[in-house]
């Protein structure tokens, strides 16, 4: 597994982030000691992927948590400033916040309380990513019948605290000695597919081939597909799914190929309070993504441009949720993850 | 006009090529004085677009035919290995083959010749630029009510010997004083939407907002977006229509959104020989284009790639073909264009 968040000793110790920009170039280990550390690494990308975000904040708080309960909390509200649209983060500041809460003077130390919070939350998204690889994998094989998986963006090791979430379904399938191949969208702007997931793929010696988004059609329309993961940072009450921007693009055209569109994701990804998609704040992110791609100016100076970080698909174009609980249709979502 | 092809002096001239690879960073005129340069500039893209293909190869048989007929016989059928899909290429040599078969010794010179017969194409091109733009215009004015045309690649006067296709009708509106809005596929792996089409727009004051391939989707579902228009490299004669790569899945967008896909192109981008466009070959190109982007390397070395570098868009995802002799239906492209 490549993990992608350690922490580095005990209490007074510190967050280790595998710097998601450098790769896979380079593997450069980040090492945060303050929660401004760890609010820049997750804004500027050092660390990215819903789950992971939110174990990262839940151990951006416990570094605060060494100035008292009140920086602690302060660092709760900080640290969900960093990026709106995933909602784990804002579910893990919750427990820390409630956690920080709970904690007793005279009891064990705020910050070693804490800091078992932030592991807990930690391992137990290890746990989800593996409960999710299972369950994919039992629905996915009998759809693939020698067709590849295709995916978009990254949700691996390095997105979640685990083994991925629709990541973690091909590494379970690979696992089992099924040989998947698995065709990886390069994922403009940011290349989170060319850039981590065939990383990650190959690493794990899993079959992949590269292809540009606007190519993931024509693989479809030559039979190749059997189905489509991805992952997602929010999900509506309704099943509406928001995630990686070209996700909902992917899943018009697996519909108009009859490919079955599955998202995989954690409990922890599911936002009850909303009662569908519409209401998914979706980031808007800087011009230089697109008109310099990495470093290199490739668009005219002062070109006017639009770059949402995400999109939501409709639950109409989701054939199922893999979660750790099991697979559902969105139809079923409030029932089975309804309080 | 950014005029992107030139003949320099008389019949002992050169063919200036402005290198579209160098674009919107530098204006680089190329000098091509033997047809070896006319096929390398193809090849690698300084010159690209179905009709700017085959100007420029009209001109390429011009420079052999100073060392006689059979050189210049010889230079068609070289041309004609450049590239595959585009079917300007083929007629422009096709119609200079017949120019030399039917040069007879001791009339005008065989170069002088086939430079009259090149410029004509050169000149009927630009024609039928214009005309593609008064009857876009014509047919897509009507739809936008506020609303941006929405376009993928690169179809204006870099592509063309004239005003362009798709992009002559955003011109001709422009021209018409309707101010329209264009958003601006960047049209991955090789730009040619932000580095080209957003640099004519801007030249020549068209409002343009460049957004990634991927993202066309999202502005489609926010209502933004009255008709999609793209050029074409290749069309059967039941309408299916060959074009740059991401162009078919644009199509199935479009047509989940109810946004009506026009595609634009003269009559030399007819092939009446195809009865479908299951038959127009499709050219695979470097897997350096996907993971080198722009000089940058951005994916694990040894990743396996799939890089077509065009698809086809089948005719029922398509409102109307707009050619310099009207706008058609798919299915009446037979009968209006057929021998």
């Amino acid at each position: 597994m490549h993990e992608a968040i350690r922490w580095e000793g005990a209490d007074d110790g510190a967050l280790l982030l595998l710097d998601q920009t450098r790769l896979p170039g380079e593997e450069v280990w980040l090492r945060c000691t303050t929660v401004e550390d760890v609010w820049q690494a997750i804004k500027r990308l050092s660390v990215r992927g819903a789950p992971a975000i939110g174990v990262s904040a839940a151990y951006g708080v416990c570094l605060a948590a060494r100035d008292g309960a009140d920086a602690a909390l302060a660092a709760c509200d900080y640290l969900a400033t960093s990026r709106p649209t995933a909602v784990n983060l804002f579910w893990a500041l919750e427990r820390m916040r409630l956690a920080i809460l709970a904690s007793r003077p005279g009891s064990q130390p705020l910050d070693s309380h804490l800091l078992c919070e932030a592991q807990a939350i930690h391992t137990e998204d290890a746990a989800q990513c593996a409960a999710i690889g299972r369950h994919g994998a039992e629905a996915i094989a009998p759809l693939l019948q020698g067709r590849s998986i295709l995916t978009h963006c990254n949700t691996g090791a390095l997105a979640t605290g685990g083994d991925g979430t629709a990541l973690a379904v091909m590494f379970a399938l690979a696992a089992a000695g099924s040989d998947p191949h698995v065709f990886v969208d390069e994922t403009r702007p940011l290349l989170q597919g060319a850039r981590l997931t065939a990383w990650e793929l190959m690493q794990r010696g899993v079959r992949c081939t590269l292809i540009c988004d606007s190519m993931a059609a024509q693989v479809m329309r030559e039979g190749r597909v059997g189905a489509v993961i991805v992952g997602a940072d929010r999900i509506a009450a309704n099943g509406d799914s928001a995630n990686k921007i070209g996700t909902y693009a992917l899943a018009i055209v697996a519909n108009w190929h009859k490919v079955p569109f599955y998202v995989a994701a954690p409990a922890t990804t599911f936002d009850m309070t909303l009662d569908s998609g519409d209401a998914i704040p979706i980031e808007e992110r800087g011009a230089e993504e697109i008109t310099e791609p990495f470093g290199k100016r490739t668009a005219p100076e002062g070109v006017p441009v639009y770059n949402p970080a995400f999109d939501v698909t409709p639950a109409e174009l989701i054939a199922g949720i893999i979660t750790e609980r099991g697979v559902m249709a969105p139809g079923e979502v409030r029932e089975r993850l309804g309080t």
